[in-house]
């Protein structure tokens, strides 16, 4: 089914997965809280990124920088220069908007309005009225450090974290004993300064992002090291263990694979997500190739992550602003670099000057690169795959949602609310209930078996009301399991284990149910 | 010993754990980036805590709310007209700064100036110069949301995290299925635009707090419902469970309790902090109670954490400016009111009216409360452990360090630094070394072990070196166990396990490994 937003919305509202920003003083657009529920969704998917993309590899380390960092930053990054939104405004009703969302805004107009112009000219989607030209705004939130209000104390929200691994690259690189090709990986909140924040919590003007930038060896490196650089056309297994002899683009293919994993580990089926290839046009200028995965969200088709190969461009900029280098020192590379004769070395200089020059680049710059090649040191390549928090939490839910309807006993139809969560993000993982609430045996080896879950995992009590509700509320909440401790249970030490989908009930033992548990959680 | 805050410092920049925000670009005084190992110890102190105060209790439940707010939060807590530094210029060098640490400046100095100045107005400790009258100065941020720069469009970055839990008591209250007494726990950024940021992570512009706000009912509402109150004075268990008798000095105290046995759990040895109880004069005028957990930095004592009996002070304060009421129903308590007759609540009434006038509250206010008491209604008041991450993270780094002089086994000395992390804390858990590079059976299976490792803990792998090096490097990074694969391994399954306290070495298997290291972790 397509889920419906507005089942989901109230929902969340409901069971305290989101809830408005700042609601009892009229909530604050585009700014979304994370209840009881959502926050441990949250938590459980960004410690999912974090031990698939960090603590699971040996080729990751790990980076929290602040949000606000120095201003030269966002120069150097061009996002002081060029991350805008054209901006346009009504001259009748003052709305302000953005001038390339003027269709879709319209078309969620219950009445459009009528034109007031002549054909051709811009039109408010409001109220049919005269737009200004648009402007270019810059969506970074401004503030200022220390207390001088000047203009030299002006520094930036963070629009994205990548920044930062970029400008703490030798940092790390010193600091973690880790060679390229290595990746840094941070998780954090983000701002930006949407003029139109929409979609509940898929855009919204702060939120949490996960990114990878995973640094490689420029082809030309590993072709001096290894004679050869394996490109997709060679076929190689993308979906096995990194080799060093592999291309930009196999890396990148590499990536794309992985965080596609990733997805269905936590419950996205494949079948459900769309690989994007940007065309040629559609890329940024540095960058070689982006692939969008993309969900069918109920409000349209949209981006869930982006990997994206985008060359040295990054950190070359960071060196060019900052003046310090960020070229890396390859040992190995260098003596590969030493077996060549000036022959050898004047026509890898060559060649690669000829190549250069075929994308439109400098063939001094090339030689220049070559020069420092051949020497072992090189501005590492870049990987990046990058995540949204949100939007991701958001497509889980979407994925999760279901209305099923069941048969009443009665003769009727009942319909069962149902997030169908996998194990590893479910908030809830266990729900522990009493049968009765009266039996002093009953209760005191339902706290015991309760007291010793959450020490493993995020756990639910609950007493009240009939089982069959209670099964219900946990169905709402997504957790996957539910036990319930009865007579028999102080005698044999079993319970009653129920799954969400399946409603199945099973009896078994503590030691039986954790290890089926653990299974489901394992990545 | 006492840690030497320069040789931590070194530490923390040369192995990963701390670096300056923005490096390359010549820092930004008060923000501090944590690197590889750095943000590991950061996210197990904060998985720490959320496992002692939310997953692992089942009366509290957890927020994730965003850092920019509505304006008016701040209005109503009061941080908009008070949250200020007194601060003050030279009148010479232009020099700001805060009039209240002129001493201590003062006395950082190595050449003191000569006053400039008749004696008795305020002096530059920088040149000597003439002060200009302290004005205050707000912390907050200030930044405009929307693409309005307008006044109406200010908002801030939040200086505490404690305020959104307040803002979202009722939506939480009404979705989380839980009754006072329970708590609201949040972890996040805080910002606070420091005059003169100092100490390190100890006080820095950009830092995480860890807050929990832990609702009760007024004592006035315990009365009627168990016709007692129990306090301090009556010496209840403030170890064991939470009771519902229980006066908010007895919720206070069990709370105080609480937090000194996590920072005794994650290896602050009790014998190392402080209890400061602040006295009448130094309360806030809402708060009955404060307690500083303060430790021993190599900069002087200072507050680790505050344990906060507020009263009802916040919920009415937000109660007053969004005009939402913040009082809950509490069905036992109408119960137990309806047993009284109207002499018994007027009995009650004016006792309740007698002890607030005594306080110097108005007694028509407490007449109207006790009325509100009988239909069951109340404004929670609340206990406030309030806790910063980085503060805590240099208390561990500076607990932890030690710098051990040992016989080099030939006759000389040796110096080994280590940091003793509980391993609960530590950001790495366990290195995993094959002896020998050039033996595929020794590598094959200590990569496996890592490999199975890695999936359950952040594990490290080094092949590089001396054996003796690579311990010593983990010795560095506080890993408490270094496991060693040689030749024998392949043959009986047994490798060894290093200590880093001791340096004692023992043979064991992967089981009676991983039992060993899951003892150490579990709270």
């Amino acid at each position: 089914m397509t889920a419906n937003l507005d089942a989901i919305a109230s929902l969340c509202k409901r069971r305290g997965f989101i809830y408005h920003s700042s609601e009892i003083y009229g909530g604050m657009p585009g700014f979304w809280d994370y209840g009881p529920l959502g926050c441990e969704l949250k938590r459980n998917v960004k410690d999912a990124w974090w031990q698939f993309m960090v603590r699971g590899r040996d080729d990751v380390a790990g980076l929290d920088a602040t949000i606000i960092m120095h201003p030269r930053i966002w120069k150097a990054s061009g996002h002081l220069d060029t991350f805008a939104d054209p901006m346009t405004m009504c001259k009748d009703c003052k709305k302000l908007m953005r001038a390339d969302q003027l269709e879709s805004i319209l078309a969620e107009q219950k009445k459009p309005p009528k034109p007031r112009n002549p054909p051709g000219t811009g039109m408010c989607p409001y109220c049919g009225g005269e737009l200004t030209e648009p402007k270019p705004f810059n969506l970074m939130f401004k503030t200022v450090v220390g207390p001088v209000d000047d203009p030299s104390n002006v520094a930036y929200l963070r629009p994205e974290t990548a920044q930062a691994i970029f400008a703490q690259f030798l940092n790390v690189h010193d600091t973690s004993r880790k060679q390229v090709p290595f990746g840094i990986a941070q998780e954090g909140k983000s701002f930006r300064n949407e003029v139109t924040p929409r979609n509940f919590i898929f855009r919204s003007r702060e939120f949490e992002q996960m990114e990878l930038e995973f640094f490689i060896r420029p082809d030309e490196a590993v072709e001096i090291l290894f004679g050869r650089v394996v490109h997709l056309s060679d076929g190689p297994d993308v979906h096995g263990d990194p080799q060093p002899e592999w291309g930009w683009d196999v890396w990148h293919m590499y990536w794309v694979e992985q965080r596609k994993k990733f997805l269905r580990e936590i419950g996205l089926p494949e079948e459900h997500f769309i690989e994007y290839w940007q065309k040629p046009d559609e890329l940024a200028h540095y960058a070689r190739a982006c692939v969008d995965i993309e969900y069918d969200f109920p409000f349209g088709r949209q981006e869930l992550e982006g990997i994206a190969a985008r060359s040295d461009f990054d950190l070359s900029q960071h060196q060019k602003f900052s003046g310090k280098s960020m070229a890396v020192f390859d040992e190995q590379l260098k003596l590969a670099a030493r077996k060549m004769d000036d022959a050898a070395k004047e026509a890898f200089a060559a060649k690669t000057a000829a190549e250069w020059e075929k994308r439109g680049k400098d063939a001094g710059e090339a030689r220049a690169f070559c020069a420092e090649l051949f020497e072992g040191r090189f501005v590492p390549h870049v990987i990046e795959p990058s995540a949204g928090v949100d939007r991701l939490m958001l497509a889980l839910l979407c994925q999760a949602y279901d209305e099923e309807t069941l048969d009443d006993g009665k003769g009727g139809k009942d319909v069962r609310t149902v997030l169908r969560f996998s194990p590893k993000v479910a908030p809830v993982k266990v729900a522990v209930f009493p049968l009765v609430k009266n039996d002093p045996a009953v209760m005191s080896i339902a706290r015991d078996i309760f007291g010793k879950l959450r020490r493993k995992v995020n756990a639910f009590w609950d007493v009240s009301g009939q089982i069959g509700r209670r099964y219900r509320r946990q169905d709402e909440a997504g957790t996957p399991w539910c036990v319930t401790v009865d007579k028999q249970t102080p005698e044999d030490g079993t319970f009653t284990v129920r799954e969400r989908d399946s409603m199945a009930q099973e009896r078994m033992t503590y030691e039986a149910f954790l290890a089926k548990m653990y299974a489901a959680l394992e990545f």
